[in-house]
């Protein structure tokens, strides 16, 4: 099975489209998508974009091998042999952008820019869907829980509840990328050098005569940094008490027990009678790793109780986003090549957040250079060049346009940055330290009211003059009659 | 990257535990595991067992590489070189008992028993729990919207929201096994030989200068079967028409449209309209198909009304289980090897339902002669014969045992079949197909009241005298006193 090609990764309908376009002739017209979301998951103020190393290299193994061909010949729709022979020959050639990993991103404002021929641009279509709206959903969702513990050791431990393999491992590097100190996944820690961490199951005590017996085997095996399960039978009165000891022994060895592990009952109420009895034993330096169905909600309620809990391991909630599971980000065509020329499409709906914003089209994040926070991210047609130059630009609510005003003094930077030109990778992909690193930056830019976990204040996304007026004449050509 | 090796998808703490028991010298005992959910997922009655065939590949393929090792050799734990060397000779050598995919289970019944080295079932335990959970779940997921649409065509269509690659696949075929017909996703379609299906997308209409263009083109693409995406524009007043004037096109060159999507608006309504207009040009052929967030609760309201769709395409709501996305499947230590013995190990926890139920067991599912109905499940001790034998079994409520019953005219359904012995494969794993039409003997099983998607009747789940009182024994002899 090439279970490794993800060129079928994809529906049938682009399929089906290329096809139609390969039979009409229009395989070869240029055309221009954006991918965004239209609406910010969890009512968070703000999302973080993750997905683009994924995108990269499934664009650089996009191949239709023998095994792909065989089966796509054996389709109720019977394709013609040419074809498939045009499909053999396929790579991409086209032009894509984005936003970095870790940035902070809103709705309605374009992540992804893929200009390229019809043909290849359908194709692609579900893929950096399907990446980019699970690992931007995770790393948003990470740094969530990352906002109400921003000084503890957070660690990702969703494997078993995670659906399927592809969203442990991929979910593992999202939580990463926003602040999340470690994984337990081994495979997401070889394949993308994120730190593994693990401390032993109740299995592990139950396999041994007695609770003080596996403590001790465990110590006697694992000597340094060790975290012992204290919950499997008493938690203050048998397990706390049975680690304090070991953890004297190994000091009588020169070693130091790193932590404790809760895996059940009231973490709040637990962790502080384990605390109060760590340090009466003069083990102020043995932390305190709590677990056990844990989110954001329940860690701002268990820190408002002066919990005592140095290390959250994050299971469920975090790595199938549990409270909103889908991002549900889109991609459309907003211009398509006449004679030479982009022609700006657009798609109305009776619902008006569903109406797109046509045109090729820059995001900018517009600076102010007083306070160095961001105030607005500003989409502009690509041949604008005022915002790019610094040049007075206006702010308006497109909604509400009398609320406006013109700013001069910023710095605009551009968002989407070139990652594919005429299928060459032009972009150095950052390594994920940076990336890291890169989306502590950017939580920096802005107010913290926007970041704030429960009712933000909406940060604005705001159109250039030329967009809006092109939105709106775009909507009275193309409105039923 | 060695992406295919799936033998690190597991947790940091059972390499942990396997590097300890390897230090201690008890690496080779001999132990039970057994993997079971302790709550429905959906207030569902029954969950559809799926991920098996996941399971065998992955155990077939367990194998330190090179990779992996020197990924290890790395680690903070510094594991020492001999251990290394044990795990570049792992293979898996124990057995596996499973339960059918496409089986009804329920809460607390194993699902899978694992007998081999505490060395090999602590490693598998993280990826069998990942992909049981998540394609158990989807199967579930799937059954429930099947449920509502026993006589319409259901298509997955959710890759672009699914939670990465791999859940796309194997949520593709988790709802197949529960009675969908088709996906979108051709990967899927390839690997299990899924049916695939796919329509056009609102871009190929926004494409071209007209709808009517756009139409005419793709059904001259492809005439045979073709399926018109009618609401890029106006449903009733240009979609439909537009349609039907394709159809009757069609006709005339012999061939037939085989129908309408509808992707956005009031779907009861618009089907209505719709299938009159269609009727009415003697296009009563010509299906409708649905799409746009569907779930099991938003199809059997628009049935209710009358809606007249043929044909439903389902998305996120399935493809995530987004109203409860991740089901909480266990895998708990049951027996230890005791100088040649099984000894039964029991897990207490002040959450009774948390209790684990020790012993090396056997799950019988117990058909009424009479009636052909499933009575209960039956939990007993793999060394039990009298169920086995069909002899008088008493069936009894554990939780109030007062509630009792015996019975002798009934069937006895083994349902953990050997999968693996002495690490080799002894099962013919079943095609697809063929679990498929196991799943629909597996409903025709069950009274209907255990069926209903909402407040079903509980199913029983026994356990026989011995295990019951095994328990209570073992609940006594560890109870912290």
């Amino acid at each position: 099975m090439s279970y490794n090609n993800l060129t079928l990764h994809t529906d049938k309908y682009q399929i089906n489209m290329m096809y139609a376009h390969w039979k009409q002739g229009t395989m070869h017209r240029r055309v221009v998508f954006d991918m965004y979301f239209r609406k910010l998951p969890f009512g968070n103020g703000f999302a973080v974009f993750a997905g683009l190393e994924r995108v990269v290299r499934y664009i650089e193994g996009l191949s239709f091998g023998e095994e792909e061909l065989r089966f796509l010949a054996e389709q109720e729709e019977n394709y013609e042999p040419a074809f498939l022979e045009e499909l053999r020959q396929f790579r991409f050639s086209g032009h894509l952008f984005a936003v970095r990993e870790g940035a902070l991103v809103f709705a309605n404002e374009p992540l992804i820019r893929v200009e390229g021929t019809i043909f290849e641009a359908q194709l692609i279509e579900t893929a950096i869907l399907n990446f980019v709206n699970y690992q931007t959903l995770i790393a948003t969702k990470a740094a969530r829980i990352k906002g109400v513990a921003p000084e503890d050791t957070l660690m990702e431990f969703g494997t078993r509840r995670a659906q399927e393999a592809d969203a442990a491992m991929w979910g593992a590097r999202a939580a990463y990328i926003s602040g999340f100190h470690a994984t337990s996944n081994m495979r997401a820690g070889m394949l993308f050098g994120i730190p593994v961490k693990g401390t032993h199951a109740h299995a592990w005590v139950q396999f041994h005569a007695s609770e003080d017996e596996a403590f001790q085997r465990y110590a006697d095996s694992l000597p340094d940094g060790v975290t012992l399960l204290v919950d499997t039978y008493d938690t203050l009165k048998s397990g706390v008490p049975g680690a304090i000891r070991i953890a004297k022994e190994l000091e009588s060895r020169g070693k130091r027990m790193r932590g404790i592990r809760l895996d059940s009952g009231d973490l709040a109420y637990l962790s502080k009678k384990a605390r109060a009895m760590l340090d009466r034993a003069g083990l102020e330096y043995v932390q305190i790793v709590a677990s056990n169905d844990l989110d954001e909600n329940i860690m701002l309620n268990l820190k408002a109780q002066g919990a005592a809990i140095d290390s959250w391991g994050v299971g469920t909630q975090l790595i199938t986003a549990a409270d909103n599971p889908a991002l549900g980000g889109v991609y459309k065509l907003t211009a398509k090549e006449e004679e030479g020329e982009w022609q700006p499409v657009i798609k109305i709906s009776g619902n008006p957040e569903k109406v797109t914003i046509p045109g090729v089209k820059n995001v900018y994040r517009i600076v102010d250079r007083t306070t160095g926070k961001a105030e607005a991210d500003y989409i502009a047609l690509s041949d604008e060049t005022d915002v790019a130059k610094g040049e007075a630009i206006k702010l308006f609510d497109p909604q509400h346009p009398y609320l406006h005003k013109y700013v001069d003094d910023y710095e605009a930077i551009p968002m989407l940055e070139p990652v594919f030109q005429n299928g060459e990778l032009v972009a150095a992909l950052p390594d994920l330290e940076d990336i890291r690193e890169y989306h502590q930056t950017q939580l920096a830019l802005f107010w913290p009211e926007y970041l704030r976990k429960l009712n933000p204040e909406k940060y604005p996304v705001d159109l250039s003059v030329k967009v809006w007026e092109l939105q709106k004449e775009l909507i009275r050509r193309f409105l039923p009659h």
